[in-house]
């Protein structure tokens, strides 16, 4: 605590104030350090990690039995649970981030003037990054790796029924940062007693850079609403399949099979299938479906090919259900189910499956969602599948980053300009 | 004006949400035709311009009449000012934009995935831009064919003072976009009678993408404070330039000269000289600073150099003069002069001078702002002296885009996922 907290009153605002300042000026100091020094901290923290193992997991067996005493649910205390293998997994996580390409001081492009100015942009951290997320503890040191390894500095707000297990995961976290000659302050926990700091994180324009919300759609909705700083978020994942008449019959099965009921519960799970009404065999991709135990809503065509339809309401083009259940309307071609793509899509993912490669190429040019798929499943919709390592979130925006956002998505840019006393005529 | 608008009260809100609907939908259009057919309607817009020259120089004379009348400043009333020479110049300006090279469709980077998935990120527009700017006319033109370019529609917002004269440019501009294809809703003028529709503009989230202010600090201050839109603007343009030891004194004299006088009102402009202790002409670049014009506002050890300096007030290390005043200051090396810079530095251009290459890398890495220097005059900060060809503006925020922003930074991207029936397993 600051000389200054410690005379003032401690309002949420000047608590957030203070662990912000004390975090930009960490930051400078890791992004002033080699991308091999970042690196090596983030492996001594994923060791210290280990090295904690049962200070960490008597922790989380504190906030276990507080949750069990409140009665939360076995959802929930699924998520808050640590165990051997599940902090291997975290350790591992954090190591392999330390492993991927660090993109600060990369090079974007550069030019030179008529005047004999170099131009050049190069890859710099945004800043100081709010991370505000809900119950599992993993999201502490797989955000807080992210963050160290892009050279940003990290602000945690985890859920209060996890406060235990990661305040015991941050104190191994940060010794490990330390040993490796990062701050200790480039990552904090704002304590989840004072409800009005998430207020206090969402308005700091000027202290925090970005504010990237993991949680439930309330949480996202909230922080949505209330936030002044930019918000890496998607509120829904409303994705579609569209089955074009030139769909491989086989493959359409196949894939809205797997777009619907590999996970229900991602935001990359399918939740709308549109079928071309000159799909040939639609009353056996709607069979499929209802016989892995789907729930149908349909619109009067789907009703028409299977009893066990459900006719669809309005609301149901619009709704995310992270569930088996799936809305199914017939559209007339491709410019319909582009219109209805565009009209009820959250701009998440979106997939077409046809052979015929004009229409693909149509449908992937003209729909604007973050991530629009050809003859794949949308469950793809993630950082690792994209090759990208590890995720910080799937943005929806239109703004800075789209789709899975790792590394990249945490750096900005700056222009450096290089001259031999060049004065401007 | 829409079905729903001619019977509901006309809120600023649902007059904005009408506008916005209707460009939305020409921006689609826009940004599936080919770049040559959007440069081909910019090119038309400009020699719509000049066809009609008669009709837009009547206009402006009515706004001029008005403007004397309001008793507007001379400096306003030039700026609001049009004749041959300036239209010519805003049409010639148009046809510039139409041959930059277009960034849409431009692929950012590609990967196959082990499993056949083939991935690539490529520009597309960012949608509907909302343009607020106050007296020149031009902006109009000019802002309107940034966004044609880079496949945007944009929704303007001009001054009152201006009001016939945008009306009759608007419609020359859209005149031309309409011969060369383009649905004329792409480009709209929001009416200045309704000052309120200014505040629908900026909490039009989902409506307008994003908004670029470009005027005065009191404008950028309250776009800034209200919007719920992103915003693209620089508040203030607290530019230093820090002369090290090492300098040349002759090359430190030429540049603060220039980068403080050779234009003092644009935001590139040196507002603060920090001058290192072991410079040893500090007294020549003061006296020539001085012997120019220049007030200076320094601390003790200016003061001491030479009488006809002024002390400078704490509020002075924090101020945009824009204006031949300059406060000056004494820094003890590379450190203080760059913890001088991270506390008052606007984020805008920072620069130095030296003929010590380690100390210029160290300044070019370490300094964080929007644009940093080294042995140039902060005066070149500017799209068009970047080779951006224009700007939308220069923005000194952290995400999205920073410093000059031409087309590239009016477009954002998206995944396109190409599969030959991939489910994910």
């Amino acid at each position: 605590m600051s000389a200054q907290s410690a005379t003032e009153a401690l309002t949420p605002e000047n608590l957030i104030a203070d662990m912000a300042v004390s975090a930009q000026a960490a930051q400078r100091d890791l992004a002033a350090m080699p991308s091999a020094a970042r690196a090596n901290a983030l492996r001594l923290a994923a060791r210290h990690l280990l090295d904690n193992r049962n200070a960490i997991l008597e922790a989380n067996s504190r906030d276990l039995a507080a949750g069990r005493e409140r009665g939360l649910s076995k959802a929930m205390l699924d998520r808050l649970m640590l165990d051997d293998a599940r902090l291997k997994a975290v350790s591992a996580g954090v190591a392999a981030v330390a492993d991927l390409p660090d993109p600060v001081g990369e090079i974007i492009d550069e030019s030179l003037r008529p005047n004999g100015l170099r131009l050049s942009r190069i890859r710099v951290p945004i800043g100081t990054i709010g991370i505000i997320y809900e119950s599992r503890p993993n999201v502490t040191a797989d955000a807080a790796a992210l963050c160290v390894r892009s050279g940003n500095a990290a602000l945690l707000r985890g859920g209060s029924e996890a406060v235990h297990s990661n305040r015991a995961i941050l104190s191994a976290f940060v010794s490990g940062l330390e040993e490796g000659g990062v701050p200790g302050t480039a990552v904090q926990l704002v304590p989840t007693q004072d409800r009005a700091a998430v207020g206090a994180m969402l308005t700091a324009s000027g202290l925090i850079d970005m504010i990237v919300p993991r949680g439930g759609k309330s949480l996202v909705q909230r922080v949505q609403a209330d936030a002044r700083v930019p918000v890496l978020a998607h509120l829904d994942g409303i994705c579609h399949t569209y089955i074009h008449s030139a769909a491989d019959p086989g493959m359409a099965k196949a894939l809205a099979l797997n777009a619907k009921l590999r996970r229900t519960g991602i935001c990359g799970a399918m939740e709308t299938l549109l079928i071309d009404a000159n799909f040939p065999d639609a009353q056996g991709l709607v069979g499929a479906l209802l016989d892995q135990g789907c729930e149908l809503r349909g619109d009067a065509s789907i009703q028409a090919l299977d009893d066990r339809v459900i006719p669809a309401s309005a609301n149901d083009w619009d709704t995310e259900y992270l569930d088996a259940v799936l809305s199914v309307a017939v559209v007339g071609g491709l410019d319909d189910a582009m219109a209805h793509i565009a009209r009820h899509s959250s701009a998440h993912t979106d997939a077409i499956v046809t052979s015929d490669d004009g229409a693909a190429e149509h449908f992937l040019s003209r729909v604007d969602s973050a991530i629009v798929m050809h003859n794949a499943s949308s469950q793809f919709a993630d950082g690792g599948e994209f090759g990208l390592g590890a995720e910080i979130g799937i943005a929806t925006g239109r703004l800075h980053a789209r789709g899975p956002v790792a590394l990249e998505g945490l750096t900005t840019y700056k222009w450096l300009v290089r001259g031999t006393g060049q004065a401007r005529p």
